[in-house]
């Protein structure tokens, strides 16, 4: 068998691979983040390459993708080497790279969440029992009217000052405790560290005399697409730093489904390594940015889905993909950092938000913290449309989801044009009513890219109000519609020219493409109406609407409801919360109740499983059309009405 | 500086050492377990060994011990090399060796044990719950109605088998645990380990199908001076072997204070290798006896005085010995094997003994379980009088325990012909009214060797009945008694003369020994009069007295009772409770009410501490008579009456 060298350029990374290896598995051994939706299957055209020089051949069928001017894409999981080759991995297909850059969201999270002052992290939750925190005491001394024993000296003193308990030392700690104590003249710092799902607290470690070192927790939200971290002053409460990044999963897979097989075919090991890259490389940009340590960091809250938390654990996620979709465990044993594999304080806890089910997360369970709708009397709805699509409803007596497959479409995934809410991304639409001018915003006000989540809500919305797609979502074949062209795979609407973009290529949405956006604002719709059948209550019950997740920018409500994907009730009713994992973590980090509830409330929330039985499905096919089949449904959606 | 090689002979071990070096040193070089209760300063004299081959330099003021007809021994410790050597360390200065064979006790251990039926331990705990236990069920298989997570499918499993709800698996079991469900047909065998003081157990392991391998509790009493382990079939509840010898750490020391001294100066470790090295190779005896492997042993017990379970556990004991005597910890976090130091499985949880106080440790805790009296309505007095004296007054509403300085005089130590009750020991001694002749047994009726602590008792009380000694323990002259001598450093009674010994030396006690051994007596109902004050109960307020601990054989209850050691209350109200330590240990492995007790008793006892206040030092100065100042506190006593 024949070896050949793979260059990539402009990154200068030489490997060496196999005649029998795909260019995707020299990217990958390059450690070069590359798109890969269908995980290397050759059906998501994704990992397109350019061959500056040398030959390959391709697999039988594959075909290079011609669609950016001047420049044949190859697919690099199709592609083999004939001879020494220079590869260019271009911008469309990296997961880095100008094109993904941290949703800007990221940074307004660190803006917003600095509000929280050290006493009220919301209206919710005080500010009163961080999961690690420092104290320093005055313990009084021995004497033969006094003579208990250090610990029991020591945590009678602990209990004295935060009215703490349940303490537990380690067995490092008694080793150096005689010495530590009567060293420091009895008086001491000391950190207690909050032990995961338990109600007792660890003495982690002694300090003699007084000391004023800051120390750090870290929030994670490890979505399937994105992973978010902050970290937060345990002293102040306050955000210091706070990065977003793509999960390097990603080029094993887009969605969960593809990461699960990726695992049950080669092991979990290599999905695990990459997540946990992910997240330490964003801790170390945070602890540039601030110039603290790793041991720093002494306590961490990770919530993500249920695949997500069994990856980054190395549980196997196999079974929740199939029937009858049961996870490995809900909720998890406690864990040090170092067990983990995060780069932190290595004896740091690690706190990983329990679940409810295969497709009800610990991100749901964090989320549903900022919420506050578990201390609510009346109906709340709580959405998080990610790359996953999970829904609660409920009030502090009852708590009822589902997770409905609406796919990562709104996430831009899937659809040749979509992107996430990078600068460039159509994030506006607005359609002339004779569908032939189109005015749109993008992020940053760059050429357009691409259209995200937001984005193509709002083309939806405009296509059928302006008449160019009917009820079901086909697109109506009008002569005097310049911006319908027919092609070989069926009609597509044009919505921005390539001489309009930054890539010099047309952006547009295929028919097929609005049947996807169709059949994923319908499984939303069918959930939410299932959830509400099951409690026997009409859409008009639910008093607030919380929007959480991965549209990236906020959406616009108004077209959500118009397109029948949201429920028809007043705009006041909703509230956009962006990524409540990450904030729902931050509040496990600094609220002793707000961490009674993280380890609680996912027990509490009866779990649909939307495959079992035909409800869910009647529902799917009476919400397959815009807004739906029920007019009465959408009494304020009047198609011939302007916005 | 000059080095030297130092051959000792039979055992052919070569070490070299520096001209500075003691044989001392060269012996614990050489690992040879030898004798040494001053810890090497010079004093004790135990150290004695033969010079074969080579010469030698005496530290000022030393001399050689010519007790023995015909050898020289020299005090190692006191002896540094000018030549190389060849030495001989003879059987009476060795720890181990024909002369201190195992305490016959130890085999009576397993006899007596092996009566506990799989239902009752002993009167009082059920064999209900073995703190380590396999069990095979079948677990329903999920379906879309029941589709929880197999961690909490298996939780639910074990609860409706065994009752029990706090379960915690660990991760490693997490990672297999979806595969071994499926590849068993959800029929498994499930290992539960009960978590050190916690009320959660452990989901430790889970095999396919059905699994009948045995496995086992290791229950370790840690004494100052023996240790004793026995193996125990947690299937069945019965003693499988059992194994005692002395504790390896009696090179650095006799007693707890000379240990303490020695980790003060030197760290802890060295005697904390010593007593893993001692228990390591109790465990590898008994492994091989019962043919099992390591890995069999699934959960261990130990139970020791507190400055024992310090050293077993690294922590730095040198506070126990200063005012006020506060150890580290007297509740230790929970620890597994590996962690510890045990060659038993490696995940095995090592369940510590609390103790109440410095001088009232886990031995005494497990001790208490055996006596049942924590139950019982009427007073209970508990003595266990080992190298160190603790006692403990109370019922079911209350204990008051103390620790007397009794020394390890009754277990031979600090007496010249004194020994453990290993055969050719003196067990009994009657001497008659004359004072002329003396009848004696032996443990194995050996030739007697030296006396071991019930003949010490019994000799005292016999010394005092036919006029050798006064009230005060002197000796009377009178040319008469033929075996009352004088020496340069006062008088001796001969017990045996050399022609009847196994050594061909005279057996005696001197007049300072005796002293001594008042000293302990009084040390000893001092205590329990205290303790009785502090209650405001008079001794006949005492309902059953156990005596427990290193006595070696059972000890003449009379003879205390004469010589005002132990209170003067009917005999039937004593019972000899023999190692009550290793006897707790074991309940704690079997039953899960005793554990309940066994980590929960020790907090519930005041402990009274004798050096606080004049009310023990009193006490001790009326009790340094025979049978006491106070004759009314001993109306059976007749000092002239036959026994």
């Amino acid at each position: 068998m024949s070896s050949y060298s793979v260059s990539f350029y402009p990154e200068n990374i030489i490997v060496m691979i196999d005649e029998n290896d795909s260019l995707l598995y020299a990217i990958n051994l390059a450690g070069i983040p590359v798109k890969a939706s269908c995980s290397g299957r050759g059906t998501c055209g994704s990992c397109g390459i350019i061959i500056k020089q040398g030959q390959v051949k391709l697999a039988v069928g594959a075909v290079p993708d011609q669609r950016y001017q001047g420049k044949e894409f190859l697919p690099a999981c199709r592609c083999f080497p004939l001879s020494n080759l220079v590869v260019e991995l271009p911008t469309e297909s990296k997961l880095t790279g100008q094109q993904v850059l941290l949703d800007n969201s990221f940074g307004e999270e660190t803006e917003t969440l600095n509000i929280y002052s050290k006493n009220t992290l919301c209206d919710m939750f005080p500010f009163d029992s961080p999961v690690y925190r420092k104290i320093t005491i005055v313990i009084p001394e021995p004497s033969l009217n006094d003579p208990i024993d250090d610990l029991s000296r020591l945590n009678r003193s602990i209990h004295k000052a935060t009215g703490m308990e349940k303490l537990r030392p380690t067995m490092g700690l008694l080793r150096i405790l005689p010495d530590l104590l009567r060293r420091g003249g009895w008086k001491i710092t000391i950190s207690l560290a909050g032990i995961p799902g338990s109600e007792f607290t660890e003495v982690d470690f002694v300090e003699p005399g007084c000391e004023n070192d800051r120390y750090f927790g870290l929030a994670v939200d490890i979505g399937t697409t994105t992973v978010v971290a902050q970290l937060v002053d345990l002293e102040s409460g306050t955000v210091t730093s706070a990065k977003g990044a793509f999960n390097k999963q990603a080029s094993f897979g887009d969605d969960v489904i593809t990461r699960i097989i990726y695992a049950s075919e080669h092991g979990v090991i290599v999905l695990q390594e990459a997540i946990l890259d992910t997240i330490n490389e964003l801790i170390e940009e945070m602890l540039e940015e601030i110039s603290i340590k790793p041991s720093d960091i002494k306590a961490a809250v990770c919530a993500g889905n249920t695949t997500m938390t069994h990856v980054l654990l190395g549980l196997d996620p196999s079974n929740i993909r199939l029937e009858p979709y049961t996870p490995v465990a809900n909720k998890f044993p406690a864990m040090r950092a170092a067990r983990a594999g995060l780069n932190i304080y290595n004896q740091a806890w690690v706190h990983i938000a329990p679940g409810t089910a295969s497709y009800m997360g610990g991100d749901i369970t964090a989320g549903l913290l900022v919420t506050g709708m578990v201390f609510a009397d009346d109906l709340s709805l709580f959405i998080d449309i990610g790359t996953n699509g999970e829904m609660v409803l409920g009030n502090k007596e009852w708590l009822v989801s589902c997770a409905c497959s609406a796919g990562p479409a709104f996430e831009g995934w899937g659809i040749k044009h979509g992107m996430r809410a990078c600068p460039g991304a159509i994030e506006r639409v607005v359609i002339s009513q004779d569908g032939q001018k189109v005015k749109y915003d993008t992020v940053g006000n760059s050429p357009p890219m691409g259209i995200c989540g937001s984005g193509l809500i709002d083309a939806l919305s405009w296509l059928y109000k302006s008449g160019i797609i009917d009820r079901t979502g086909s697109m109506i074949k009008d002569p005097n519609k310049q911006r319908v062209r027919e092609t070989v795979s069926g009609r597509e609407f044009v919505l921005a020219w390539a001489g309009e973009t930054g890539n010099k290529a047309d952006i547009y949405l295929s028919d097929a493409e609005i049947k996807n956006l169709i059949r994923s604002k319908a499984a939303v719709y069918a959930g939410i109406r299932t959830m509400l059948h099951m409690v026997g209550l009409p859409v008009e019950a639910i008093s607030r609407v919380y929007i959480a997740g991965g549209f990236g920018r906020q959406i616009n409500i108004r077209a959500a409801i118009n397109i029948g994907m949201l429920p028809d009730i007043p705009l006041e009713k909703y509230t956009y919360i962006g990524n409540s994992a990450v904030k729902g973590a931050r509040l496990a980090l600094l609220s002793g109740q707000a961490r009674e509830l993280f380890y609680n409330i996912a027990d509490k929330i009866t779990y649909l499983e939307l495959s079992n039985g035909n409800l869910f499905m009647d529902e799917f096919i009476s919400a397959l059309f815009i807004p739906h089949t029920e007019l009465s449904l959408f009494p304020t959606v009047e198609p011939e009405a302007g916005l």
